[in-house]
C-alpha cells in the first residue's frame, strides 16, 4: 500500500482541469483518490462559497469517472477546503491517493500513510460543544485505524472540517426550541474549530476526557493539539476527518513531519520541519530540492491578546479586513519565503491548534534519493 | 554631526505619547528632529486619513515644544507615512534626529547620515507626469547636499511622499480646462509613485534624462531605482524627500544598508541586508542582536503579471481587499519573521522601485561593539 | 405564445431547490425555460465566483430534466447573474418561461414578450472595443426577432452579459502579441459594460454607427441607452442577450415598463414605473398589490464626478469597499422601500446605461384584474 | 433663548473650513456652539479614526476662537460622530447653537431646544452593563434640565456617545483582575450602545428600573427607546449626551419631530416625520421646501433574524463588509431619496433604539412661513 500526492493549481474554484488531465493521461487513477485538501480564493468566512463550488465541481468530475453519484461520493471522500489565498498564496489542491495492499510485515522505515473517516451529521445545537468534541474524536480514531497507524506519535497532521451555524440554521434551531452555542456566524465557526481541535487532542491522547467541557472551548487555551488543523464552513453537516502520518505498513518514498509554531514569527518551525525531512533551507529551499516538497499545511492565528513579541498588532480591531484573512496573508508570506513556493495551504482559526497565538506546520516530501522522475500512483 | 534614530510605537494614529515622553525626559531634543517616517493603521489608500491625523498630532506636539506654528513646521520637517499595518505589522514611527556639526575632515568609516528637502506644490495636472519627475529629482539632489553625501553610491534609501489626484482635485482640474494623468484615484496614486521613483533614479544617476517621458511611467518597468521608496497620498501637495545614507563627515555608531528584492519571496534579501550590517539571521536575528536594529524599510509590489515564480496569485483580481494591502501583509510577515520583530515599515506600490515584481529592503543598525546602553541624541 | 415569470429565493449560490420544487410539482416545465436573470451574494467583481457556481448548479438541474448536456444548455439558455446583494437585497433569480405558439394576428393589447440570443465568443483583444459593440448589436437584433417585437419602442429592457479580461486572459493576449483595451480587471469590466450598452443603443436606434468608436467608450457619457442593462464577468466568453418587451403577438396578463433614473436619488422613477403598470406607491406599494409585481430590474452607478445633487459622495475614493457595492446597496435600499420588497435585481456599473450618474428601472407586473391565483406556465 | 442649526460639508475628517468661514464672517459665534453631531467617512468600526481626527480638528479650531484649551473644551462640548458614509451619504456635521436667555413664560408654540451633559469616565469593566445604563440615564436627566424640557414627551431625539472596549482596554482590565462584558471589539460596541439605549429609555420613563439588568442588554429586544440614538467608539471614555426636543421656553422658527421605523423598508416613517413638520414628500421633498430641512438623524439595524419582510438578507453572514456598513448604505439611500438630499446622519447599531429590526428617524425643520433668508445665530 502506497500513497501518492498531487499538488495541482486551479484557475478558479470550479476548475478541475489539471486533475482531469492527469486522469486522462493515466498518471492518476480516480479510484485511488481518498481525500482532497485545498485552498480556494474565497474570503474564508461564512459567506465563502468557493468551497462549495469546488466541491461540487470535484464530485461531478469523480462521478463521471467512477460512475457513482455525487451524493454518494461526497459522503465517502473528504474534500476539505480552506478559503482565502491572501497575499502571495496560490489557489491549489492536494489530491491524496492510495493504491495497493498493506505490507504483510512492518518495513524498517515508516512511509507516508493516509486514513479518512466521516462522522454522522452534527445537529446545530451540538456544534461547538462537548458532544461535538466526542463526535470528532471518534472519527479520528477510525481514520487512524484505516491508515494502519497504531501509535498516536506517528500521526503528524489531522485535517478536520466541521459544520458551523449560519444565521439560517440558528433561526431554525431557535424555532425548534433549542439553543446554539453562538448565533454569531464568526463565533460559531471559531467554536466549531475549537471542538474539532479538542476532538483530535482527545483521540491522540494529548488530553483526557476530563478536559472536555463546553466551557473549556475558546476559554482554556492551554489545551491544544499539536497536530490538529480544523476548518469550519457552512457547506458541511458532518465532520470530515483526514489523518496523515507515517506507518511501517506502507511503502513509498514519501514522509510527513510537523512542528509547532510558537507564534506568527516562528520562521524556525518552517526550517525545522524541512530539516526533519532532510531538506535544508538557508534561508530558502534550494531550487534543486523544491520539487521534493509535495505539500505544506499551516495553521495560524491572530494572537488574541493583541500583541506579538510585545508589539501591538491591529488584526483584531479591523472592521475592514477579517482577522483570519490578515494572519493567513502574513504567515503565508513567511512560509512561502522559506519554501520558495506559494503553494502553501495556510488556514486561519487555529484556536487550540498548536500553541496559543501560534499554530503548526506540516510538510510531505520525498526522500532525497528517490527523486528520479515524476510522481505516479498508477501501479 | 551625528544621527540618532528612535523607533516608537503608537496606540492609534493620534498617539504621540512615546515621543512626548522622550522629550520630557530629555532623551531626545525636539530641535534635533529632522524627519519622521511611520506606518499608521489605515488602509493605505486614497481614503486613508490616519496619515493626516498623525501628521496633525505630530505637528501640534512639535509646535508646543518648538514654539513654531504647525503650518511652518509641516513645510520644514518631512513626515512621511505609509498607511496599512496588515497582518503582523505594528503601527510605529521612526524619528530621525541630527545633532552637532559636520566633521572637519572625513572619518575612516562612514556613519549614518540624513538629509531632507521639500519641493514646491505640484499642480494636479503635473502629477504622475514628466514634470513631476523633474520636481522630485531636484529635491533629491538638494537633500543629498544637506546630508553631505557626495557619492550616489553612498545613498541607501530615499523616501519620498508625493501628492496624488483625488476625485475632488480631478474635478477642479477639469473645470480649469486642464487634464489629469488619471482621474481614477488608485491609478493616480500609482502614477505619482512612478514619477517619484523616476525622480530618484534620475538624481542618483540610475537613469538619464532621455528615459524620462510621460509615457514611460507605469509602462517601461525595466526602468527602476534600487533605492527609491515612494508613497503617495491626498494629504500633501508638495514632494517631501528624505535621503538616508552613510557619510564620512558624520560620526556615530549607526550604519544603513540596502538590498533589492527580486520578488515577494526574496527572503535572501532580508538576510543579506542584515549581513551587510554585521548581523546574522539563521534563520532569525538572535535575541541578543535584535536591539541593534533601529529601523527597517521595505517596498514591495503585487506582481502585475499575476504570477510569482510561475504560480498564480490572486491579489490583482480581488474586489474585496486592495492588492497593496495583500502584498504588504505577505512581505511584512516574511521580513518580520527574519528580524523577529513586527516593527517593519512595509510600503506597497513599488512601481519602478526595485526589480519589477519585487522591491527593496533597507535597514539601519548599530555596530556590534557599540551596544553599551540606550540610544540618545542629547549631546 | 405567453410568458411566465417566477421570482425564486436561493439560500446560497448553489441552491436551486425552489426551481426543483416547481418542476417536481409541475407548476413549471423545464422545457419552457428560456432565460434566467439573478442576483447572487458575491462581491460582483472579477473574483465573484457565485455567478459561476449558480450557473453550474442551474445547468446541472436542467440537464437532468431535459436530458441535454450542460455544455449545450449553457450555449442555449442565457443565465445572466449580477453579484452583490448589498444592504437589504435578497439573493434571488427570475426564471423566464415561454409556452404556446404566437398569435396569428396582433391582439389589441400587447403582452409581455421574451427573446434571447447568444453571440460567438468575443476574443480578449476585442473586449471593450468597437468590435465588441457590433457583436452585441447583432445579437440584440436577433433576440428582438425571436421575441416578435418589431418596434424598438416596444423593447423595455435588454439584459446583456459580456465577457471581461482577467489578468490571466490579459497575460495570454499579450503573449500572443496583441493588446487588451485594459489589463486592469475593474476597468476591463467597465469597458465591457460600455461596449454592451453601445451595442444595445445601436440595435434600438438610439445611436448611429458613427457614434461607435473605441474612443467613445467610457468617454462620451452623453451616449447612452435607456433600456440597456449590462453585466460583465469572467465566467462567460460570449455575449448573452435577453430582450424583454411587450408584443401584440403574445398573450397573457403580464406587462413590462421602464423609466430612466436621473440620479441615485430618483425615487420618482420607481413610483412612475409602477404607475405605468397601474400600481400606486404612496409612498410604498400596498400589501394587496405587492404580489402583482413579478420582477424588478435596476441599473445604477456611483456618479463619476463625485457629487450627487451638489453634495460630495465618497464611493469613488474608497479603498475598502468597491464603488459598485456602495451604489447597489444605496439604490437597492431606495427601490426596495418603494416596492416594499427586497427581491430587487440591482446591478451596478451603469456606464452608458441610462442618464450619466443615474440608471434605469424596469418592472414586470400582472394586470390588476388578472390576479386570481398563483402563476403557472404549464398549459 | 433660541437655537440655530448649521449643516456643513467637510472635504475630509480634518476639514473644518466651512465652520471657520461662518465664524470669520460672523454668521455664527463660536461662543454659541453647544454641541456637534456629524458623519465622517470612516468605517464606523473600532478602527475608525476619522472620528478622533475630526474631534481633534474641531477642538483646535474652537480653542483658537474661545481661548480655552482643547482638553477643557472636549469635556464641555459634546462632539458625537458616527463613522461611515456608505452609498450616497455625504460627510457632514451639524453644529448646534444656542443664544439668548430663556423666555420668562411659556410661548404658545414650543420651539426647538437643546441640552447637553457629560458623565464621568466609565470604567472598562462597567461598559455594556447595568452600571453603564444608570450612568447614561443620569446624564440624560441633566441634559433635559439644561434644555428646559420638563415633559419627556417633548424630547424627540437623544444622541449619546458611549465608550467601548478595545482589545488594549480589555487586556488592561484583565490584568487588573476584572472582567469586561465582552472582549470582542464589535460586541463590546454593541453592548455599549445597548446600555446607552436602556439609559435613555429609563430617563424618559419608557422603561422602569426593574427592566435594567446586565442580562437584558442585547437579549430582551422588546425593550427599546423610541428616541435614543447611541454611538460607541474608542475615542471617548465618558458618555456624552445631547437632548433635542421642543420647549415653550425657547423661541425661534425651528421644530423637531421623530418617528419610529418598523423595519429597513419603512419609507412611510420618513414621509410621516416630514408631515409632522408640515412638509410634503410625494414621493420626494419638492425643491422649494428642501432648504427648510436643517438636519436629519436616522438609526437603523440589520435585522438580526436574517430576514426583512420574510425575505433573506445577507448582511449578517458577510465576512467582507461589516453588517452595519451594509444597513447604513441601504437605509441612507432610502431616506436620502425621500428628502432629495444626501446629507443624512445615518447611524447603525440600533440595538434597543426603535423597534427590533428597525430604528427611528428625527428631523429638524423651519416653519413654512419663516423662510425669509439664511439662518443666523448671531443676535
Amino acid at each position: 500500500m502506497r500513497a501518492n500526492v498531487f499538488r495541482l493549481p486551479m484557475q478558479h474554484p470550479g476548475d478541475l482541469s489539471e486533475l482531469e488531465g492527469l486522469i486522462a493521461q493515466e498518471t492518476l487513477r480516480a479510484d485511488d483518490i481518498v481525500a482532497v485538501i485545498g485552498k480556494t480564493e474565497g474570503n474564508g468566512g461564512v459567506n465563502d462559497f468557493t468551497r462549495g463550488y469546488f466541491t461540487q465541481s470535484l464530485m461531478a468530475l469523480l462521478s463521471r469517472h467512477l460512475d457513482e453519484p455525487s451524493d454518494s461520493l461526497i459522503r465517502r471522500i473528504p474534500c476539505i477546503l480552506s478559503g482565502g489565498t491572501e497575499g502571495v498564496l496560490t489557489p491549489h489542491y492536494v489530491v491524496l491517493c492510495r493504491s495497493g495492499a498493506p505490507l504483510q510485515k512492518p518495513a524498517p522505515a515508516a512511509a507516508f500513510a493516509i486514513g479518512t473517516a466521516m462522522s454522522r451529521s452534527v445537529p446545530a445545537e451540538d456544534i461547538g460543544r462537548a458532544a461535538h468534541v466526542e463526535s470528532v474524536a471518534d472519527s479520528v480514531r477510525r481514520a487512524m485505524a484505516e491508515a494502519r497507524i497504531a501509535e498516536p506519535a506517528n500521526v503528524h497532521f489531522v485535517q478536520v472540517k466541521c459544520p458551523c451555524v449560519t444565521s439560517a440554521r440558528a433561526e431554525a434551531t431557535r424555532a425548534a426550541g433549542k439553543t446554539v452555542a453562538s448565533a454569531d456566524p464568526n463565533r460559531s465557526m471559531a467554536l466549531a474549530r475549537a471542538a474539532g481541535a479538542f476532538g483530535v487532542a482527545l483521540a491522540l491522547g494529548e488530553i483526557g476526557e476530563a478536559d472536555v467541557t463546553d466551557k473549556a472551548l475558546l476559554q482554556n487555551f492551554s489545551v491544544h493539539s499539536g497536530r490538529a488543523s480544523i476548518s469550519s464552513g457552512i457547506e458541511v453537516e458532518a465532520n470530515e476527518v483526514i489523518v496523515l502520518g507515517n506507518s511501517p505498513l506502507w511503502s513509498g518514498d514519501l514522509r510527513i513531519a510537523h512542528r509547532p509554531m510558537s507564534d506568527a514569527l516562528d520562521i524556525g518551525a518552517a526550517v525545522q520541519v524541512l530539516a526533519d525531512l532532510g531538506i535544508t533551507a538557508a534561508p530558502q529551499v534550494a531550487p534543486k530540492d523544491r520539487a521534493r516538497v509535495q505539500a505544506v499545511f499551516v495553521k495560524c492565528e491572530p494572537d488574541r491578546r493583541g500583541h506579538i513579541r510585545g508589539q501591538r498588532h491591529t488584526m483584531l480591531d479591523d472592521t475592514d479586513i477579517n482577522a483570519q484573512r490578515h494572519i493567513r496573508g502574513a504567515v503565508g508570506g513567511l512560509v512561502a519565503g522559506v519554501f520558495g513556493d506559494t503553494r502553501i495551504f495556510v488556514s486561519g482559526g487555529a484556536e487550540h491548534q498548536g500553541p496559543d497565538g501560534g499554530g503548526l506546520i506540516a510538510a510531505i516530501a520525498e526522500r532525497a534519493s528517490s527523486r528520479s522522475g515524476a510522481a505516479t500512483c498508477v501501479s
